[in-house]
């Protein structure tokens, strides 16, 4: 069902990164279900992890663990989230880092742990356990594409991205994979993300370039920066390619950092495109808006409707849903009677009420693609927004009815 | 679908309300469509009106004709909600009070029209008007049963309630009409609900009567008081029964506030209870909070989360899921572990993990109910919150993606 969608070709691997994946059984069976990820001694990661109170264990340890030390090893398990399973479920992530610790010969700080699936069940720690040997062993350069695939959970095709530039007559890579399809918002379900660079860079600087990147990309398809009780992106610098960030130029600088993005957009448009049971890529921007707060409260009002959504599932150009978010979205002030909305290029209402050119038709032309820009002129400032969502379908409802079943 | 719903049986004719209900064909065929409600002299009005910066032209001309006098006539259409037509929209709108002040005698201020249907095509005047004649000559006092089934847009359900109480040995009767079924909840589809009674009261106590009760009924049915373009909700209290609010001792206030409280409720309750596709009705109830505001913020969070709705519709008790939602309600301060969950009495989470009691059995058991209490124990404070909500399943999708086609 997704989106324009295509499972990765080829991905670069990244001096520094090493990836294994094994088929612990952990919910699924005959299909990797568990990642670890290798980092150079040297790597510099940064980490932001769900804003969600009612966060899982893995994410209270790895929270803790970052806070202590840089990550040699990232431990990915899918299938279960070990959220909501209290202090035996910080146990059971407590334990897979002491053995993963004592096999890798590293210390126990320097491990990330990290879960998606179900809620509230015990997280199989032996069966994960058992599995070190094999992922020691297999741990390799090149495994980045079994590595996108193993993090899956509903999701129907992996994500996965590759950049390269150039930088000083040196090439630099990014390479990211990513797992969602839980959400049609991040409030929905487990979004991961981890993304490595062979660039070198400081603590500081990772985590500048991860939150600036991460409030345009992986936030900008969440509500309200909502997120589920596991979300998490990674970005780690391993340095190997004594390229060093400080170094670079302005223009350099600003390639690098235009590479990232749109590695990130594109990981993160990934996962609206595998939303579960979208049929429609959604663009909702919002522009001339009075100040930025006010544009993303209006597309995320948008975004979120029910209503709109099944309508763009069934094609249906019903733009009175479309104004009447924008007219209970709460932004003040707002006056109804500038507000313009546009379906792609095709004007449906301008200043509030149907254009004059605006027909039935040219609308479901529209609606009948896709992918779809929903365009709102709020005709009242300079302020923009964008954020990326998916239609609400039939088969929406029959994956989350039938999760646990 | 209507969960444990049934059409209305005999209602309460109220001294001073005539009411007449005509097909005339604005939208659907061979079914009345159009409501005219007479108000006798003397009658006093309170309204509420949807807070949608975009709301229809009918609630813009009734809001103003309201603040100008006392009205003697509601006007009602259903198929059609007049919003998003813009100037002319208004002049429909006033073209049909115009017309029927004349053929009714009176003042075209006096008179408020109420619409519901498809935004965005214009209102058909002339069919409405045309019907004039009719309506007056049928006026009658025992005509609420199908005054009722005129307003139904998408109601699978006709909506009405009766009440009788007697004070200082006169029966006192409350009767009032509803119609919602667009709504999972309000901010979707048009609410619309007329209550008369004959107790007599100033305009100021009516008005307080109706915001007091409005707040613990349509409004607990709501998304943070978000409502579509044309909702409304009205209380006409004719006093034709010479018995006066300000002369109540303090336990005839009481009953009779109980009395109209119960109604409201009744038909609140009904709206949800014909939400499109419910098969459950869940009452969401959040206790010990901090304050109301955070006990209301968590119950619209549980509320509204599809993840969950598409749970109970599968009947499946994923109390992980509504745990995740009161963790990203941004209620603060919120300690996860002190929050307590229940389903029916069956206790699910105590002080953030599983009971030790709790099995899958016994939560499924609760699931496969048609009415589930939701109780949440925030173990924080005093403060409480009660609203109600249905489930979300095909045939919500089904609907709405079919609704204008």
């Amino acid at each position: 069902m997704a989106v324009n969608l295509k499972p990765p070709e080829r991905l670069h691997s990244v001096a520094g990164i090493r990836l294994a994946s094994h088929a612990a059984g952990i919910r699924y069976s005959e299909r990797k279900d568990l990642l670890l990820i290798e980092l150079a001694q040297g790597s510099v990661t940064s980490a932001v992890f769900t804003r969600n109170v009612f966060c899982a264990a893995p994410v209270v340890i790895a929270r803790r663990h970052l806070a202590t030390a840089m990550p040699r090893y990232l431990l990915i398990n899918a299938g279960n989230a070990n959220a909501g399973t209290g202090p035996a479920g910080e146990q059971d992530a407590m334990q897979c880092c002491q053995q993963l610790a004592v096999e890798a010969d590293c210390r126990e700080v320097e491990i990330l742990p990290f879960s998606t699936g179900v809620i509230g069940a015990r997280l199989p720690a032996e069966k994960i356990i058992n599995a070190y040997p094999q992922l020691i062993k297999h741990l390799d350069e090149d495994e980045w594409l079994s590595a996108a695939s193993a993090i899956m959970t509903t999701d129907t095709v992996s994500k996965a991205h590759s950049r390269r530039l150039t930088i000083n007559n040196t090439d630099i890579t990014i390479t990211g994979i990513a797992k969602g399809s839980g959400m049609i918002c991040p409030d929905m379900a487990t979004m991961l993300s981890f993304i490595a660079t062979d660039l070198k860079m400081t603590a500081e600087q990772a985590d500048a370039l991860l939150k600036r990147n991460v409030e345009k990309t992986f936030n900008a398809i969440s509500v309200d920066g909502d997120t589920s009780t596991n979300d998490a992106c990674v970005l780690v610098a391993t340095g190997k390619s004594d390229v060093s960030y400080s170094q670079l130029t302005p223009q350099e600088t600003l390639a690098f950092e235009q590479a990232l993005y749109e590695l990130m957009k594109t990981l993160a448009q990934a996962v609206v495109r595998d939303g579960e049971g979208a049929t429609k890529f959604i663009t909702v921007r919002v522009e001339h808006a009075s100040d930025e707060q006010a544009a993303k409260q209006v597309a995320y009002t948008v975004a979120h409707s029910p209503l709109i959504k099944t309508a763009f599932f069934a094609s249906d150009p019903n733009w009175g849903r479309i104004l009447a978010a924008v007219g209970r979205s709460r932004v003040t002030p707002l006056d109804i009677n500038r507000v313009s909305l546009f379906l792609n290029d095709v004007c449906v209402v301008e200043y509030g009420i149907p254009h004059v050119s605006y027909t039935e038709e040219s609308g479901q032309a529209v609606m009948s693609q896709a992918e779809i820009i929903i365009r709102i002129d709020m005709g009242s400032g300079d302020a923009s927004s964008e954020l990326w969502t998916c239609d609400l379908s039939h088969e929406y409802v029959r994956i989350n009815a039938e999760y646990r079943s």
